[in-house]
Parts: structure tokens; C-alpha cells; sequence
């Protein structure tokens, strides 16, 4: 709490590697689903919010309730600009709802949405993203069962957050879980990685490029649901959201205490995603997705869990792009086209903010 | 959509006098919890967000899971200054929550907590906040199994938002609910009204009284409790927030398409909320209070729960206040103190911005 902004000071332990106390007040880089979101999440909301069920991070509380498994989870929505290209902030936040409950095994059931509306925002805009959220929510059979509206002064808010929670009930036996990668899974990602944080990258700061990128957002319930129906043990399934695939698998590796190896080649990344992160500086493996997803499934399976994502709309690009190993347990290794291999980190700065 | 500010054209029927067509952009009082809140929920969220569920406007959903009845509730929290005499954001938030479940007779389980924070909040300050949430979650036995975190730029926000979800368990028969007034019911409020918002009013505005106005602020799931243990039938239950005793009278009696007549001098107000309402140009019927509850009860039973309330720490102040009558359906009339009658309606103004 006292002083200082420096950036590799002592060590809060595994995973963990800033101190609470190396920052005084919130940066950026605290949203950015990076090193700085961790850190703050177990230094400083853990510790005083404690209990079973948060202390798992997983993306969907699992709960048990009338002998039935609920899933949990809550997000909010401050994405900037609230309209881009393939979506808006409404679609976004049923969509981000419906693909945690639908990591955990959970068939949606009920939605709340919760509005903090700027002063002077256009009645029109409200409208368009009002009718967006309950558009998506029908398409994917979920209720909206509690709404509510506060409106703050001008310059209290950007145009319109919004948040919401997801109740859905967890129906297959045995739900995949961060910690239960195991060597020798193959690892599946379901699409090409990056479109949502580019589209709105771009839509942000008016690049215009050949090719103009459409998010990828998407609800992956169907999707998961094609992967539970194969009847194979799925070890872990994650969507990628805030920190792209780097961060995900970086959870998964920690909390699973195995290895990762990606082969770089295989990862599927679109050629306007990767010419636009060029001109902007970034990396694809960070920037964030909205209807992509990854898999963890024992070898002998992962031919017939591919077969199943590449049959389905959101999954068509599906592909295997590395495996879990017993060696450097916690980490992350990139192997490149060229031979190379390096360790890819927990984004470390603000790359990237308000792309959800 | 288009164009004018005006306020009272046309007509959008009942308890809706102002069409949406009104304002082309929101205004503060679409915040109030008065007039244009309702018509922006009425004209504007429920044609989109259309369900079986939603359009019953209770405090919390009521919806059935595995042959039980859960309580589902959302409340954003954008209160300033975050923190004030007799409570902050955080413990405000979780109060919220568990009164809108306690309100449909749900006992609170689960709470979901998402943070909207600005980019140069003091870290000392989220603590504070984190930890009151989490102490108040834990004093009312609610399990806090989500949370999200979310970071904007300096200026995209006002220091901090923080958005709840409530999940609870329906465990009484038969809950109250908005619909349930019947003529002849007896009204009793559980304690001194307008303290949270003229608490808030104060701090904001600077202002000195002798004695320093605490907010209300409280979990009133025991009081409820204590109210249900009765046995008796509790017509309608009601938590008063937003908008104040008017706005939640208003309310059911429209709900109910009864009539309200209130006694002026049995509301319970401290002397020191009047002085400063005096001051501010407030009136304390439309004065937020963040722990003080409504009940309708038939009268034969009235005085069984007025002392069952007054039984427990949150009801020592209860009183009865008015009736429930068949006359003027859809309005709350105001007797005075020296024998005038006058309508009460709803806030139709700017009132009292950021007050939860």
C-alpha cells in the first residue's frame, strides 16, 4: 500500500509475481486479464472475500443446490466503442455469460442485466444495444429473469456498462476443470484467435484495413455441447477472452502444475489479424477472443473431439496446436516456425483495455 | 425517437405519462427511481428483454429449479462518495442484495460481486471497499462464488461501480408480492425513513448539521424473518431504496390497483432528516432509505407484526403509517397534519442522483 510503481519487486509467490503493495492505486493493467489482474485478484479480492467456491478462479462457480449442480458467473461489459464490427456491448455481454456457463458443462437457464447509464447517452444507442442483449438471449434460450437501470452524471461513465450474471445447471457427470490438464493432453483450439480485440482495436482507433476484421463473438454453448456429446473425458475447456490465448493456457499450466508446449505454426491466426497487430504493435497470442474456446482431452481422443468442434458452425477452423507435458510445470513454451522456442509470459502492461 | 424535451406530452397510459418519445437521450432522472425510471423499464427494456419472469417487476425473480423456488436479483451500485456515514459501496451493495431477496421470503445463498473500477483508484480504497463487502456478506451468511474485475481509463468512470447478483431460496408458502394489496390492509414501516439518502446528501454536498445523519443502511433478512415467523399472511413486503416511501407506495398501489392513504404524522422522520430535507428542498417521502422495509398486512393482523418488527433491532421504530383502500386505485394520498389531503406522486425530477 505504500509507494512505488516498480514492476518486479520481491515476489507474492507462484504465479504471482507483484507484490500488492509495488502499486498504490488501480492501473490500467489490472483489466487487462494479465499479470497485474492476477495479482490483484489474490492479493487484494481473495483474501477478503473467501469461501470455497471463489477461491477455484474457474470461470463458472459450481454450487450444489436441491441436489442438483448449479453453475455461477459474472461478468461486466465496458467494451469501447460499444458498436463494432460483428457486435455490440449487448451481444457481447450474453454471449461472454452463456460461454462461462457453457465451459463448466452448464446448460443456460437464467440471465440478469444490470445497466450504469452515462447522462446524455443517445435514447436511440440504449435502444439498439437493449434489443441486441434480448435478441441473443433468445437465441440462446436464455431467460432474462432481473434487470436494472442506474444513470450517472456526465463524465461519470463512458456511454453505457453493463453487467451481468449467469445461472445455468451443470448436466454431465464430471465437468472440466483448470486444474485438471494432465501430460500427454493434446490441446484444441476451436477457431482463429484474436478477431474480437483486433475488430475493436481497429474500430477504436479508426484503422483501416484492406480486410475489415469482424469480432468473433459468439455463444459456444452449442459448440460445447457438441464436445460433452462425443461421451469423451474433457480435462479442461476455456473460452478466450481478456488475454487471449496466452493467458488462458497460463492458467490452466498453473493450476493444472503442468507444461504447455504450443507449436506456432498450428496456432490459426487470420492474415488481417496478424497485419493489423503488425501495424499496432501486439501480439496475436494475447489479444482476445469472444466465440473461441480451447480443449484439453487425453491424445487418444483429441481425433474424434476435433472431428466433433470442426462439425460445428463455431467450430469449423478447429485445430490441435500443442500438448500438456510433465516438464516446466506453471509455464508456457512456444515453439516457432523456425525452430525457436520461447516462454510466453503473463501479459506484463495496459495492452490492451476495454476490449470487453 | 425523435427530437422535444418536453414533459408531459401525450400519454403512454397508466402510471406512464411520459412517452419515450420524450427524450432523445437519458437524463439523470431516468435514474431516480421516480417517473422516468418507469417509464424507461416500461417503454424502453421490457419490449426487448420481453418474459414471463421479468415483466412481473418484483425485487427479485421468482423462478422454479429441482421442485424449489430460487430468488434471483441484480442491483448496480454507483453511490458517491463511496464512502459515507453508516457505510460504503461495498456493504451497501450486499445490504441491497440480500433485501431484495429477504423481500420475496428467499433465504440468501449465493452473491455475485463484479467491479467497475477507474484507472488512479486508490488501492487503499478498494480494499476498504472489498473488505466491507466481503464482512457483510459473510455477517449475512451469503456466499460470494463470483466476481469479475474490470478497469477504465481515468475519467471513464467515477472511482468505482460495483454490480451484485443475489441468488436465494423461496422457503415461505406464500410470498408477498406487488400484486397482493388488498383493500383494508394496514401499512407499517419499519423504522425512520430518508436517513441513507439524506446520509449521502450531506457527505456529497458538505453539509454541517449538529448531529451527523447516519445512513440506514442494514440487512434486513432477520427482520423479514422475524415478520414471516409470525405465520401470518404478508400481503406485500417492500424494501424502500430508490425513490423513497413514495416511489415503493406508488408502486404497489398501482401494482395492486389499490388505493394508499397515509397518515402524515405517523411516518416516523428524524428531526434532524427534516432540518436537513428543509435545507436541501427535499421532501423525505421521496428520501432513499437503504434498511427500512414496508409491509401490508390485513388489519386483524397488524398488530401481531408491528410487534414482531418491533421485536427486532432493524423494526424498533415500526409503525403503522396508513391503509389500503378501494378508492382512487393506482394513488397514494397523503392526509397531513392539519387535516389536508394531497396526491403523492412520483418523483418526476432530478432529485437525488447516485444515492445506491
Amino acid at each position: 500500500m505504500t509507494g512505488g510503481n516498480g514492476d518486479s519487486t520481491g515476489s507474492a509467490g507462484y504465479g504471482c509475481p507483484l507484490p500488492r503493495a509495488s502499486f498504490s492505486a488501480i492501473r490500467l493493467g489490472h483489466g487487462s486479464g494479465g499479470k497485474l489482474t492476477n495479482q490483484l485478484i489474490r492479493d487484494l479480492f481473495l483474501p477478503h472475500l473467501s469461501g470455497p467456491t471463489l477461491s477455484r478462479l474457474e470461470d463458472a462457480a459450481e454450487v450444489e443446490f436441491a441436489r442438483e449442480r448449479l453453475a455461477i458467473t459474472t461478468d461486466s461489459y465496458v467494451v469501447s466503442p460499444i458498436f463494432f464490427p460483428g457486435g455490440d456491448i449487448g451481444s457481447l455481454a450474453v454471449h461472454g455469460t452463456i460461454n462461462d456457463l457453457a465451459m463448466k458443462g452448464a446448460r443456460p437457464l437464467y440471465l440478469t442485466a444490470s445497466f450504469i447509464l452515462e447522462e446524455g447517452l443517445s435514447m436511440d444507442d440504449l435502444e439498439r444495444v437493449v434489443k441486441s442483449l434480448g435478441s441473443s438471449a433468445e437465441e440462446c434460450a436464455i431467460e432474462v429473469v432481473a434487470c436494472d437501470t442506474k444513470v450517472v452524471n456526465k463524465g461519470a461513465a463512458d456511454k453505457m456498462f453493463i453487467n451481468t450474471a449467469g445461472i445455468g445447471v451443470i448436466e454431465i457427470e464430471d465437468p472440466p476443470a483448470s486444474d485438471r490438464a494432465r501430460e500427454g493432453d493434446v490441446i484444441i483450439v476451436s477457431g482463429e484467435i484474436g478477431l474480437h480485440g483486433m475488430a475493436i482495436m481497429c474500430a477504436r482507433e479508426g484503422l483501416e484495413l484492406e480486410a475489415e476484421i469482424e469480432s468473433d463473438s459468439a455463444p459456444l454453448y452449442e459448440l460445447a455441447a457438441a464436445i460433452f456429446d462425443t461421451g469423451l473425458e474433457i480435462h479442461c475447456l476455456r473460452d478466450l477472452t481478456r488475454g487471449g490465448l496466452a493467458s488462458a493456457l497460463i492458467e490452466l499450466a498453473e493450476s493444472s502444475k503442468v507444461g504447455v508446449e504450443l507449436d506456432e505454426e498450428r496456432i490459426p491466426v487470420a492474415e488481417r489479424v496478424k497485419a493489423a497487430c503488425e501495424i499496432l504493435g501486439l501480439d496475436p497470442l494475447y489479444v482476445a477472443c469472444e466465440g473461441r474456446l480451447v480443449a484439453f482431452v487425453p491424445e487418444n481422443d483429441a481425433e474424434e473431439v476435433l472431428i466433433a468442434m470442426q462439425g460445428n458452425g463455431n467450430g469449423g477452423r478447429a485445430a490441435i496446436i500443442g500438448k500438456v507435458t510433465a516438464e516446466h510445470p506453471g509455464k508456457v513454451v512456444l515453439r516457432s516456425r523456425i525452430g525457436g522456442r520461447r516462454h510466453v509470459d503473463r501479459l506484463s502492461g495496459d495492452q490492451l483495455p476495454r476490449i470487453c
